[in-house]
């Protein structure tokens, strides 16, 4: 019988142990794909492209370029053909295939290849590998459509999304999705390390939490279900079991408008804690998070930010300003008539964080106590004034990109608030249940993972910062 | 200017802070839900429910109970009713409200406490808090319809999946969810040490990677869409981008039978990888990975695994049969005809769990080579009998948990086999375009999360450990 043990070490080094151990002078064996050939004669250079960088490799003409056994099962295969025996289940390791013209190594080919290290100042990595020969794991069936190995992308943004499989391959393409890998990282340990639970929500709901007409409807066994706009409802009912939650989840919301900021399946960054004095807690841990995030950030992603030329924002203290007093104060600042008291345009949403930015030096803001009629009737109130509620949006370089706030709690409140809103009870017996049998006082916030993302890394575009962007016209790749 | 500068130390301890220092003597204040109120005359005890545990309080009866203030914003509104000024934006601490009958200190009620910590070895923590103050937080509007305090829930499935919001308060039944929580973390954890990516695919797609009857379809701006089925496509997609990526996310099946292993909506766990030399390669990681879940579990989980009576199965080996000589196997020693050697029914993956457990002690095997037609287009045929794939399934404890296996990677070769099996590649030509373009060797695994969960907590349906399970006839809570 076999077994399965745990992982082997493997004879090919990775990027990471190449630049910390000692190799120079060393033959080592590693794998990547084929990023650029460029042949100068009497030799070529072969860059690498790994997951954690590209790597420069110098081949001389008479370096041998071989084909792959093809895996194990072709290695197997070749062993069966010639009698050998193959223990049950267990195949044998791969090997060089045949000898194959140096034309056959193409961009995009992924090989591996066996060189000695040598030190190169002028090299990405500062070392380039002299090989000494090269295997072909795999062959592309054509040529890119598009150069994937300049350093910036040269196309419109219509063409890097329709071909997105590939473009992504472009490294600075690629950093941007590390980036946003490394702040979910840092929300969810974060998170973690405040003694919340990850949470794990359905997506296919009886009823949306936002409610209005940007929902999707599907079939549900002849029933009709939606797709959850927010994991609000669950993320409340589970802080009545675990105090503190969040979730890092997609959302879906068929908002029928096209602009650079929208999409209509986008993830957010979620979390909910009980036991609040105020929302100004739920602000405070957002706060935290941040200065947690850009830590982090600072730490494991330098390379990609550098790559991308980033800075990152100070977050070591970010102003909070009502939402009263912030159409005042860009109003009076940047002449600009008040239109409607209650709403916010995102022209003003722009100039609010322009004045902040001017004024303190900030590029984040909190406005709070935005206003009842355009917040859902979960909302806590504020009992100063009603028409307002204890509620806050952080707005990032003039962009919202997240929403929250203080909730109610009581059952005899929440009842009341949607009957003033004409809404029934009866169609949300099951979150209501909550409040019924007791909530503490409690808050939270969603944060648009991909917006935050875009305003980070300077992008104009959230579909920048989406891996595969869901819009209106755009179900694919 | 208010400006938000982190998280502040709360006055309320929590109760890790509790039992990791010297409190005995000293008054602490802390919050929680009132889980159980035992009146014995002079004294009655209030057992507090937080997220971390029990803690047993006592309670004479000449201590006060008061309302609580109502959180800031009844704080400020009070202030505001007396004429005091509040400052921009800034709201004050929450204070004793008047004082009410202690008949108002409910079950469920929500509380902040202020007593003197003594210990006390038959109390749950080893700890007792002597009250002197309750502040109460929140009251429920009514009696809880269950006794949720009972160790253990004494009901059935239904109920305990219809009242879900109240049920999961339950210390057993929010331990399960916690287990789930690690194993989450250990896997992603794992494999950010092993150079993984974390990535973030859609679920709404053009069209899902499994094909079949059992997708729901959606009406995306009047084009047919679908949720998808699972990631396969993206995650492939991704090897050629950062050659070993991973995603933990929501998958949709619209399967119609209602059985005790099937939900219409669960958590995969995703991994793909490049440069394999075999399947063999996704097995070891995977054997590697539970080794890492299960330790971590151990030493952060054990106070959920005690009162689960949960002991972790031995992952340090895992034996791997090929599906044919698991058949066989099982066949010879249950005294079982083999009806269909292409297809493997659930009784006899059951058996082959037994047959596993009874010889080799393992609650783990891996069955490999499963037959090609059992699998979808993307599996790579074995070369030695393309009857078979280079595939597995992980059984843990006679169930099916994980799928994985080697993928095609070579263009000609996929579009060769999609026609043999009739279908188009148009259809799918934005996810042939990583094949053309060259990808490297790889494969991958899908692992159900809520599966790996109720086999571990050796329940016997899967809705026992999934939050809120989506069925045939589920859609709510």
């Amino acid at each position: 019988m076999e077994f399965m043990k745990g992982i082997q070490r493997k004879e090919t080094v990775e990027l990471a142990d190449l630049l910390s151990g000692d190799y120079t002078g060393k033959t080592v064996s590693l794998n990547g794909a084929v990023h650029t050939i460029r042949d100068m004669g009497e030799v070529s250079f072969v860059i690498l492209r790994k997951a954690e960088g590209l790597v420069q490799c110098v081949r001389e003409r008479s370096v041998p370029v071989y084909r792959a056994g093809g895996g194990c099962a072709a290695a197997t295969q070749e062993a069966a053909d010639e009698g050998r025996e193959i223990a049950d289940g267990r195949l044998e390791n791969t090997d060089n295939g045949p000898e194959i013209p140096s034309t056959e190594l193409k961009e995009e080919s992924t090989v591996t290849v066996m060189g000695i290290v040598s030190l190169e100042p002028r090299a990405p990595q500062g070392v380039e590998i002299r090989l000494t020969e090269i295997k072909v794991l795999s062959t592309p069936a054509e040529v890119l459509p598009i150069a994937v190995s300049k350093w910036k992308l040269n196309t419109s943004l219509e063409t890097k999304l329709a071909l997105r499989p590939i473009t992504l391959r472009n490294p600075m393409e690629r950093a941007k999705f590390r980036i946003q890998e490394g702040i979910v990282r840092g929300f969810r340990d974060f998170l973690h390390s405040q003694h919340f639970t990850e949470i794990r929500t359905p997506k296919i709901v009886a009823r949306g939490a936002e409610g209005g007409s940007n929902v999707f409807r599907l079939d549900y066994f002849n029933k009709k279900a939606e797709l959850g706009q927010s994991p609000q409802f669950y993320k409340q009912t589970m802080v009545g079991v675990y105090d503190r939650v969040f979730e890092a989840a997609p959302v879906f919301r068929a908002e029928k408008h096209n602009t650079t900021r929208h999409l209509n399946e986008y993830t957010s960054l979620d979390f909910e804690m009980g036991y609040i004095d105020g929302f100004e807690d739920v602000m405070a841990m957002e706060t935290a998070m941040l200065q947690y995030v850009m830590k982090l950030l600072s730490e494991e992603y330098e390379k990609e930010l550098l790559m991308l030329n980033v800075t990152l924002p100070d977050v070591s203290k970010i102003p909070a300003v009502t939402f009263k007093r912030a159409k005042e104060l860009v109003s009076e600042k940047y002449s600009r008539p008040i239109r409607n008291p209650y709403d916010l345009e995102p022209e003003e949403e722009n100039l609010i964080g322009r004045y902040f930015k001017e004024e303190f030096g900030s590029d984040f803001v909190f406005v709070t106590h935005y206003p009842s009629k355009k917040r859902p009737f979960y909302a806590m109130d504020d009992p100063r004034d009603p028409k307002y509620t204890l509620s806050f949006d952080l707005l990032f370089r003039g962009l919202e990109i997240t929403t929250g706030g203080q909730r109610i709690h009581d059952y005899d409140a929440i009842i009341k608030k949607m009957e003033a809103r004409g809404m029934d009870p009866e169609e949300l017996a099951s979150y209501l249940m909550i409040f019924k049998y007791g909530m503490p006082p409690h808050g939270g916030l969603g944060i648009g993972l991909e917006r935050l993302t875009m305003r980070l890394l300077n992008e104009q575009n959230v579909r920048e910062t989406t891996m595969f962007p869901r819009d209106v016209t755009r179900l694919e790749p």
